[in-house]
């Protein structure tokens, strides 16, 4: 995920002049989608983490072979895809067997899971880097795009939010957690996001709309907006927040954390309301957790941040996601 | 590529817990293979460039656009597939404008030759480098492969051999060249290599086996020879060298470029000997330069260097493809 500044670079590449027909989805949405033949599309997504950036230099490689490939798995569940080849360009600093061997045992725990298969790749010395580039497989038309949500769809979130960001701070000494429990869930949350395959899977039919939470609920629901034409009503109560959280910070940290912390890579996604009946069983099926936070509305009216349906006004320093509005 | 001890960091990614049917190449070839449908093969290749790695800091934009692509563009042609879709990963210092716009503007070029779109990618800051993740299409069953080559196949290189090393020496002041032309062809041998796309796909259904030139004649041909479980004959005196090179370094140096000096990407193939008179025609239809270098043989002979049929024992110190022989 690009972001800040680094948004203006993506305009340079954002521009088509040979259109094949078989890019059905280019740049602009969580995959690019791909027709080989009538059945089936590809759904292609390429993530780049950099040390320092992405991750803190700290980070251990069974956490960063795992992350890495949650987060661009993320990217397919937020399209309603199955998993299924990944190619990675590693570059590292030195040749470090313990570090190699912990790095991809995790991450080759984790194709085996999802039964994808590491299909190419590079290895290169440099500053510590890894791009990863995943491909997954949808029944031709039924994938997710962020452009289908309408006025009056029902928008939802998978999880909790803001344990994330929450981890980042106690990783960073910025957050004092002295409960062993919340503590260690809450790095988990962090440094294990679990990425929402199933879910997508199941919101196939189901959703009008759908993205991963990665830079936080303000700033990726704008993307559906953006890309459907629409607004929304969010309504603050309803945001839900894991019990570690709600003990640890206080309410007014949890809602930044939750609106642009960032990393959750929960799903935000939008349901019509013939459709919530079917909602309730198909995730339900899933054992997923899933909370309805607002409505879809007219372009006109933006994105209203609501409490008790009176407007609140949040003005927070600090929070670039979230002051870009 | 990987190259030196980053070949040992391949054997930590190189296993299969999830053999995934629709996967027909894993790791070890130019590109891995996917089927989708029964008609055609999906050729995905990755390769990162990493600055002062493998390219000089000072290249201008519009070169690294140019060349980063045609690297990848020629593990396609290796396969013999037909370009399609593009991934490009790109991590930058800075936002850099001018920078930027020369460095898409050759890419985009290269991509409208080849009607080939730009899909997807991530932007990050960071330390200058590229990942770049190409997609082609090839009819089911006519991909070639380096594990084809049967003993009494002919081996053929496209184009001429040592040009690109010379072209990196001139930039490096290691290599003077007076003669503005020659000076010229060699650099832009090196800097604008082109992929041999066109004589991959001619290529389909006459050679026994293809791999791409990019780390110097021996060490590529070795990998056609490990996969193949074969060995070679290469008759030095038939080595295709450009009327530049011979004019500008001693016949020693354009040997040991031509063997181990890399970055050539022209295409080393085995053609039987029932199919050489298709190649000729096949190849002469696409314009393309090719010359018989020697002879596959059995495993037990090794990769042998012959001058006037006489086995040649070349010493060479700072040669690191070839010294691992």
């Amino acid at each position: 995920m690009a972001c800040g500044e680094f948004d203006l670079i993506a305009r340079y590449f954002d521009r088509v002049k040979s259109a094949r027909r078989d890019v059905v989805m280019g740049i602009g949405d969580d995959c690019a989608l791909l027709s080989v033949d009538e059945k089936r599309l590809i759904a292609v997504s390429t993530d780049t983490l950099v040390s320092g950036i992405h991750f803190l230099p700290t980070i251990s490689p069974a956490d960063l072979g795992y992350k890495s490939l949650a987060v661009n798995l993320s990217d397919l569940a937020a399209m309603g895809a199955d998993p299924a080849w990944l190619s990675l360009a590693l570059t590292l600093p030195e040749m470090d067997e313990n570090w190699l061997a912990a790095f991809s045992d995790s991450l080759f725990e984790q194709l085996d899971y999802y039964g994808m298969q590491l299909v190419g790749g590079d290895t290169t010395r440099g500053p510590l880097s890894l791009t990863l580039t995943i491909q997954g497989l949808i029944p031709a038309g039924r994938a997710i795009l962020r452009s289908g949500a309408r006025i009056g769809d029902w928008i939802y979130v998978t999880g909790t939010l803001g344990d994330s960001a929450a981890g980042l701070a106690v990783l960073q000494d910025r957050l004092m957690v002295a409960a062993a429990p919340d503590r260690q869930y809450l790095l988990e949350r962090h440094l294990r996001p679990q990425p929402r395959i199933l879910q997508g899977q199941a919101l196939r039919d189901l959703a009008s709309s759908a993205i991963d939470l990665s830079d936080g609920l303000i700033s990726d629901l704008r993307h559906i907006l953006d890309r459907s034409d629409c607004g929304a009503r969010i309504h603050l109560e309803d945001l839900p927040y894991s019990t570690a959280l709600r003990r640890q910070v206080s309410p007014d940290q949890a809602l930044r954390w939750a609106l642009s912390g960032g990393e959750d890579y929960e799903l935000c996604f939008t349901v019509p309301e013939i459709n919530r009946g079917a909602l309730d069983v198909a995730l339900g099926h899933a054992g997923a957790d899933f909370t309805c936070i607002g409505q879809i509305g007219p372009r006109s009216e933006g994105l209203q941040l609501l409490r008790d349906n009176q407007p609140v006004d949040l003005d927070w320093h600090g929070y670039d996601h979230f002051s870009r509005e």
